[in-house]
């Protein structure tokens, strides 16, 4: 099994994406090109010195001040996106991709498509067999979306259709939506239809207001298991011996919200089963009840 | 492009896993076998009465009664796991595999195996490409975790390694290793030698004593971006027009902890970037701190 | 001033009421009488043993089990009262007391009565020559808010008023005024009323629709400096060597709501002031902004 | 009963304590003076012009800028103190109140005396007849809180002590004492002496690592009952078609820990209870376990 699993290579070459952080904290993400520099309010550091580094080492701009050099990880990626428009924080993108159930090959669409980091997210974890569907009307946010999908090389993941959903979304079939619009409830009858039976819609909102209004269209169009939820997040001052969280921490992005599309009536299967066979692997796992 | 990204089909097959949800919120995941049947408290379904039927749909027990037939998602299987450990929330499992940066194709390592949550989570993530080594000492814990894995079809993409990692990991040249032991300060050399530079070490605890331990053991290990928090989910009551939380919520699960593996010194780049050479790439993304 | 400020008699006396805790966390609020007996379900505790006992001590019960003797705090009292519906939560009531500004001597109101908790808080913390008045439409509440009054020897301090709010508040001229009713912006032009200009209105209710729908009222009745929270409170667990938050919360009491009583127009003075006056004691505190 | 309850005069007077509020939500406090002035950005206020005005009505600054006049709450009081160390916030002080059983009439006493801010508070809420003994061995600090309680005229209920106290408390008999000190657990010995038998003693840490220390200390010194939580406010914005929480909030103003005085050993009653008695007034009230 030893071959499979890429192996990262341990040293920075050119074309990576590389993540330099400084002392006091300032990050630079920067596409690693021969010839290149880094310009930094404390000094220069050539791409050059870059490349071939190993990657976790300290390099030095010309006046001495030091920066790590590291590979950035997605969420640090989309902190640092252009963006004409509000991002998903990470700790909400982490929990939507896992109830997307986002995973490799799978196939999954967005609406809207804004700066495109939900996007860059998508095709991210749907791997190169993925494809990503990212439907908006307003050109000016696909353009900017495009180039940050196509700066991380992502762009042969992702189709981008310049459409209003209100005549329906374009793709069907779907495993997962995610409507990151100002008024999803306007559009759910077209989001049934995009999804297959089953499907997972998700959404995120920013009032209470939009909330009531989509759990209420939810509820009339065909989906069921809808939950809502919001996620606080708290950091720590990492100092061991006076261990507390920080001052101040973002009280609110947006509620989050979640439903499974309900197939048709008239796909309802019959109970032709019959009672005297033996139990098969219903007992497999525990049926205990959703923890949270 | 049109053919890529796997399409889910719209009917429940046989060997697929299913997830059956009665009107009273009681959930069933099993895998449908022909012949099989499901015992509920509430009658039996057999399981050649959902083969052929549609994902979304709602099927009856002999006794009348409704559930809805979906495929889980990833969070609804890891809560139906058999466990004899405290498993992973999904709050924070969605935010741990994004700041771990899992990806499909990617080689990961966890400590220790516990239940084999974790270690579905990520062989799921990292697709048929991707490589999860899983570490334990106990050997009835990774029997349990064999078994979690397997039942999920996931076997090929684990490989799991019954030693005590006090002797070392043994794999090196990670990309990312996560932690859930009671003590994960007293293998952070080891830890470090198992990640290639840059490398992410990702931890949870549930105590902050533990926390101060472990942060105190990263600073003086050759570990740096060093973050500390934890995530409180709350869900909502899913009544429009009386919007409101539900009562009561989950208080805490565990501190997560975060941090990248510096390189050893002596790997430490020269600055003999030329200052005259024009700007490369590195205005492509803003430089904006991090938003949390 | 030595003589100043009542001193509590170190020992339990006839006629207190008395707090006590068991082993096990079992609470019983009794007041003392003799030959009176304690059945709990680890034994018998007479009266009669207690009275003349100092506060603080461990009594035990005759089977041997141990009960710590304490004097009840109002939170403790007020979680121990006999109830028909949903008292304030003591994370709530302190914040509510000190925004209504209740102060020794006030004369404040509230609307409804519920079961009587705030009742028993407002007239706790008017002291002798304060002076509660509480209204509501249902006989029943308010004999089980006087039996709770009553109970605490705090009756002489509490009008009850047995009246529909939507005729108006029997009392004018009021500090502050508290509604705990499920629809407060239906009597916001009798809350106005009630209060003299710059009067503090409060109130709690559980959903977000019913914010909206009082904001909304407030600022068209008259209100303004509105201002909308909710507070969640974490207990940790006590262990020195394994500092944690316990598992589970409350996720949800209530949004509390607070604004203050614009006077009528007409009332605005003239600026009449001489500008060529020195400057007086307006500088006596600092200005800075509400920290919160 | 009509006469009780101080009523509020309904207009500003001379002397009065006065908050004005600005459009910008921009806050000053004043005690109208008669020649006085209020000089804002905006413009200049007389306090003639104030005083005899109602409380709620809005005034305007020689510019045209309109400021509302209110008598400020005890948290606004608080918030405008000048200080020179970081003051407890509302959220945590109404529950600290509450917890302490702060009544009219008490006695109480805290350490260190701070900015005396809580000083101010707990004057406030003992009343005329209540008496506060406020220790700090800091000189500075207490003049600036002698100040602070002096401008709001309750400096007849508190007497400060300048003293250390690691040579003991120079009170005793209390019923409720606040730490406010970086190292409570050196002084517990101190306070458990300070205190009468079942006496209340808060106190409020911003570090994990001092509440470990003091929970610690707490259990082998003579208190029980022990209990540790955090208070988290949410404010939210108050635009009734879009209610939704504020962008941020405060993480963290400091654990709360309070805990109950033993009455040392040998002060134990005898159970001689006879079981023939009738029961007494034990069911006067419920015994539901503490319902956070």
């Amino acid at each position: 099994m030893g071959g499979r699993g890429t192996v990262t290579q341990p040293r920075a070459a050119e074309g990576d994406l590389a993540l330099l952080i400084g002392q006091d904290g300032k990050r630079f993400i920067l596409r690693l090109a021969v010839g290149g520099e880094l310009q930094t309010h404390r000094g220069v550091i050539a791409h050059d010195a870059l490349i071939g580094t190993e990657w976790g080492a300290t390099c030095q701009t010309h006046l001495g001040n030091a920066y790590v050099l590291l590979q950035p990880s997605l969420d640090e990626i989309l902190l640092h996106l252009k963006r004409r428009s509000q991002i998903i924080f990470p700790k909400d993108l982490g929990y939507i991709l896992l109830r997307l159930a986002i995973r490799p090959g799978m196939r999954v669409a967005e609406a809207g498509t804004g700066s495109g980091a939900l996007t860059v997210a998508l095709a991210w974890m749907v791997g190169p067999q993925g494809e990503v569907h990212s439907i908006d009307r307003r050109a000016d946010m696909q353009e900017l979306a495009l180039a940050n999908v196509s700066r991380l090389g992502l762009e042969s993941r992702v189709v981008f259709h310049l459409t209003d959903v209100t005549e329906g979304f374009p793709v069907e079939g779907l495993d997962a939506l995610f409507l990151d619009l100002p008024d999803p409830h306007n559009y759910l009858r077209q989001a049934r239809s995009a999804l297959h039976g089953g499907g997972v819609l998700g959404a995120i909102l920013p009032t209470a207001n939009q909330v009531s209004e989509l759990v209420d269209g939810l509820s009339r169009s065909g989906f069921s298991q809808i939950d809502v939820c919001e996620l606080l997040q708290r950091f720590y001052k990492t100092i061991p011996a006076r261990l507390r969280p920080v001052d101040r921490m973002v009280a609110h992005t947006g509620y989050l919200i979640f439903a499974r599309a309900l197939a048709p009536l008239g796909t309802v299967a019959d109970d032709t089963g019959s009672a005297a066979l033996p139990l098969a692997s219903s007992d497999e796992m525990t049926d205990e009840e959703q923890a949270a």
